[in-house]
Parts: C-alpha cells; sequence; structure tokens
C-alpha cells in the first residue's frame, strides 16, 4: 500500500460517515461539489496552523487535528453561519500510521460535534502544518461583518477571556492541578460559539471572534465599522481558575492573550433588552461604541490603557 | 509598518482590482461571502504547492504565485467550470517585500487572466509553501466528474503532453534554445483548459486535468467509472520540441510525466461527431472506453503496457 492509498485510508471515512446534503461530491474528484439553497449565502475562511507556532512540538496529533479545525470553525461563529463542510490540505514530515490514525480521529470527533463534512483535501510532504477551509451557510444577507458597529452599540463577550493565553504556562506541567485543568481544557479544545452566533445573524451590529485577544480583535470591529469604544475593564468576564492563578495578571492576559475564541459582538441597545435569554446568558456587557476613534480602557484599578497589542503571531488573516 | 500591515498591501489589491458579482465579501473579515445564483453549483478544490517538492528552490516568486494558481484553476477547468474567486493561506519564511511584491504581481496577472478575485487568506511564517483553494460554479447538475465515462466512449486528450515533464531537465540551463524554452514555457506558465472544459460540461462523459502523467490520471477515470479503455500510444499527441529534443523518450513522458494540465475526457460517440470546430480543434483522440477493467496500450512499436505509474510525490488530493 503506497503512501497515498494510506492517508487516503484514514480521511475518506470522514467524508463518508457525515454526509450533509449541500455537499453533492466530496473528495474523489478534481473538485468538491456544493449546492447552495437559494435563500442562503456561502461563508468561508482559510486557516493555517504551524508546528512550533500554532501548536507546541510533539502535540498530540488528535489534539491537533481537534483545534485547527475548531479554530477554523470559530470563523464561521463570528458571521452567525452553520458550518457543511471542510478542506485539509496537510503537510507532514512522513506518513506514520499511529500518528495519522490519531490525527484523523482527532478531525473525526470534531468535525462530527461542529456538523462538518470532509469535502476534499491535498496532503504534500515538508514541515508539519495544518491549512483548514470551512463552508458554512447563513441566511441570505444575514451574515455577521465586522463593520456595522453604532455609536450607542453596547459591546459584548460571551464566555471568559484569558484562560486559554494562561493556559500556556502549563503546557508542559507532569501533573497539572485542577485549576490549571481548567484553564488547559480552554486551550486544547476551543469551542466556537456556533448557536450563539447563528441566533445573532440578524441582531448584532457586528461580530468578530476572539482569536488575538480581545483589545486587538475589538480593535478591528473599530477600525472596519470606523467608530471607537469604551470598555470597563471591570466588567470584562474572567473565570475564577484564571484569577486564583493569576491574580493581578489576570485582566491582561483577558486584553492581549489569544486562542479563546469566544465572540465579541456589538447591539443596538433596544435589541440588547430583547435578547432570547439563552443568548443574554452567554453574554457580558463590557462597553459602549462610541464616536471617536480608539479603544478607550477604564477600570477598578483606574488602568487606563489604550494599546491593543494583541498576539502578531505572522499568522494572519488577509 | 509590522509585516501584517507589509503583507496586506501587497495582496489587498487582489481582492479589490477584480470585483465578482457572486462575491459579495472579500478580504479583511472574519469570512468572505459568496451569492450563488440558484441554477448553479458551486465547485472547489484545494491544493498545496511546497518549495523543493513541486517547484525548484530559488523559483522566482512570479512564477511559483503563477504555477500554483493556474495548477488549482486546472481542477475548476476539469469540472466544466467558470472561475470566481481563490483562497490563499502562504507560509514563508519572512516577509521580504521584494519576495512579496514578485509573488503579488504572479498572483494579480494570473488571477486576472482566469478571472479569479481574492476573497481570503492567511499567513504564517514557516518553510516556503502555497496553499490556494479556487472556487468555481457550473450550470445545476452539469458538472464534469471522473466517473460517468462509458464503454464505446472516446477517449481524447488536449494539446501536447509531455512538455512540461521533460522541461525539468532544462530548468538549470543558463541559455535554453528556443526548442528548450517552449518546453519550459509549458512548465513555467501552464494554461487551464477553461474554456474547452466548460464547452465540454453536459457533453463529456468523464474529464480529469492531467497532473501527474496521462497513464495515471486517466486511471482514475477508469476506476472512478468502473471500466477499463485500450489508448492507441501512436495517436498520443507530442509536440515537435518534444519529440525533437528527447526521441525514443517522448512517449514515456507523454504517459507518465505530470504538470502539462492539459485535459483528459471521455465522450459519447455520437457527441464526438457534433463537437463544435473549435471543441475539436483542441482535442485529439487516443482510444476508447471498454468494459474490461484496466488500461491497454497499443503503440506503432508494438509496445505493450498496462502499468500506470505517474508522478506520486506524496502530494495527492484526498
Amino acid at each position: 500500500m503506497g503512501e497515498f492509498d494510506l492517508i487516503r485510508r484514514f480521511f475518506a471515512p470522514l467524508a463518508e460517515r457525515r454526509g450533509h446534503p449541500d455537499l453533492l461530491l466530496a473528495i474523489g474528484d478534481d473538485c468538491a461539489i456544493e449546492r447552495i439553497t437559494p435563500d442562503h449565502d456561502l461563508v468561508f475562511s482559510i486557516d493555517t496552523q504551524v508546528e512550533g507556532v500554532h501548536f507546541p512540538h510533539r502535540y498530540a496529533p488528535r489534539r491537533i487535528a481537534g483545534r485547527a479545525l475548531a479554530a477554523a470553525t470559530s470563523d464561521l461563529a463570528a458571521m452567525g453561519a452553520t458550518p457543511v463542510c471542510f478542506t485539509l490540505a496537510l503537510t507532514l514530515p512522513q506518513a506514520e500510521p499511529a500518528w495519522l490514525s490519531d490525527f484523523a480521529k482527532g478531525l473525526a470527533e470534531t468535525a462530527d460535534r461542529f456538523g462538518l463534512a470532509l469535502a476534499g483535501g491535498d496532503t504534500t510532504r515538508g514541515p508539519l502544518s495544518i491549512t483548514i477551509q470551512v463552508h458554512g451557510t447563513v441566511a441570505r444577507g444575514r451574515a455577521l461583518r465586522r463593520s456595522g458597529a453604532t455609536p450607542g452599540d453596547i459591546v459584548a463577550v460571551s464566555g471568559t477571556l484569558g484562560d486559554a493565553g494562561a493556559a500556556l504556562d502549563y503546557l508542559d506541567v507532569p501533573s497539572p492541578d485542577p485549576l490549571e485543568d481548567a484553564l488547559l481544557a480552554r486551550y486544547h479544545s476551543p469551542v466556537p460559539r456556533l448557536e450563539l452566533g447563528q441566533a445573532l445573524a440578524g441582531v448584532a451590529s457586528s461580530a468578530i471572534d476572539i482569536s488575538d485577544g480581545l483589545a486587538s480583535d475589538l480593535g478591528h470591529i473599530l477600525e472596519a465599522s470606523g467608530v471607537g469604544a469604551s470598555v470597563d475593564t471591570g466588567r470584562i468576564p474572567l473565570s475564577d481558575a484564571l484569577k486564583q492563578l493569576k491574580g493581578a495578571n489576570a485582566l491582561q492576559l483577558a486584553l492581549h492573550a489569544g486562542d479563546d475564541y469566544e465572540l465579541c459582538v456589538t447591539i443596538p441597545g433596544q435589541d440588547w433588552q430583547n435578547l432570547p435569554g439563552f443568548v443574554r446568558e452567554q453574554l457580558t456587557a463590557i462597553g459602549r461604541i462610541e464616536e471617536g476613534a480608539g479603544l478607550r480602557l477604564s477600570g477598578v484599578n483606574g488602568c487606563e490603557d489604550d494599546s491593543s497589542r494583541g498576539y502578531d503571531h505572522f499568522g494572519k488573516d488577509l
């Protein structure tokens, strides 16, 4: 069995196990074929993760696959989209069955969880890196963008921030304690806010997923929308684990560390009052959109900071 | 100016200079947005090219970009599709303005030539590789597949085969002669058969682009269709340059070398007679589809060969 057949043996089941009515033809031809229903738009995003840059050397293959697919899927959540399928361009030094089996397992688990079918792919020999393009659909004209924030809108975030960034300190700890474990879970198994994004499509005035840190990613909304914002840092949601382990540094991690894959959204005041309960439960209001450009941070310690340092890993969406 | 801004400066014009009515939102958001008209299907394919595997070290950036985009676009030709847009995942060791400028120039030229807008991308630091996903559309239900070949169909190929493979011998020649130049042009600037593929959508019973050699790629059609074929090797179209420079080896290159990006198609006999002139001019009939599995080669020198060796670079579509 050649290397090509070996690789295909591990990935073919991902195309077969979960069909999607929109995906008419998956792997095995020159292209995949997708039929978008007339009342929907297609949204898509491509993301690369490189060993030693986006994940550690000797990181478990199952986790490499799961994190890469989750990170890409988070871009669908930020558009309010429903996942359909993905393509995989995998570059790896050699075709090792144990590695491929574990990688395919992580990919299958994550694909099943988010409702994604494997539509196609390409494998090449080289230093380990994973490029994934995800496809989703959203009701025609209702995709969330970065560009619609308007003065007066409430700025809100989902979940808690800073956990995945803090977890970097514990990746090599042999026996992490329960608090460290809580942070590590956020790093190893990010959960894109798909249902939240879908519920906010057509409601939120703008949205972005927080992959590079709140200050940096909210900054992208402000720039795209031509507005500014003030954020009360005392309102930024922090997990108990983060506060207990990182104390005074917790806020900096929440502002500037990446990989949380929560959503940052802006919502007109009147709509905020009318959000369904399950949506409100996932969101914390942290500030307001204003006319003057820039991000103004105020907080419990009189902390003032208008920086927008994010994790700039020379690995950025165009 | 940060590396991120530097890179964006070179690529942003590719999204702006050529809009496409189907592409509602290109770079600068979490996802791109594409609206497919209800009477069309979306087809898409992802391809990676790695330095030292798919193109030589120190290869001109303009050519790297052009070849990568042409190779990906050839998959659209093989489906009978019309190009819409593409995404680019670029991994490079450092952000060097001269390199980026030349690369972006090659990308822009090629994108303009084939009618592709840049929809999105991701840049990461690492060993040089280029992953491109192309999107095209084809009239609903009329995409060409590998799986429809039927006994009695004529097997035909476009253009001449073996030229790009032969060019590998001359890549390092300081002053190639005109014949060598003719072969090098096929390697440096492949031209996907887009118009031919579009004209054959709904007409050809199967199609594939020849990226790994005729024997290997026709083999994919035979496997997907559950049929066999006999091919008269004396009919395989060879360029004068290839025959003069490679003599007795020309046929082997045509059968087993890759990178030509011509089309191999199967066409029912009655339809073959009725092909429009500009389609017939691009095609040469080389054999027939038969019931018995396998590829049977016969030729002027009594050559019999049922091998399907192709260029297996551990770099294969799933």
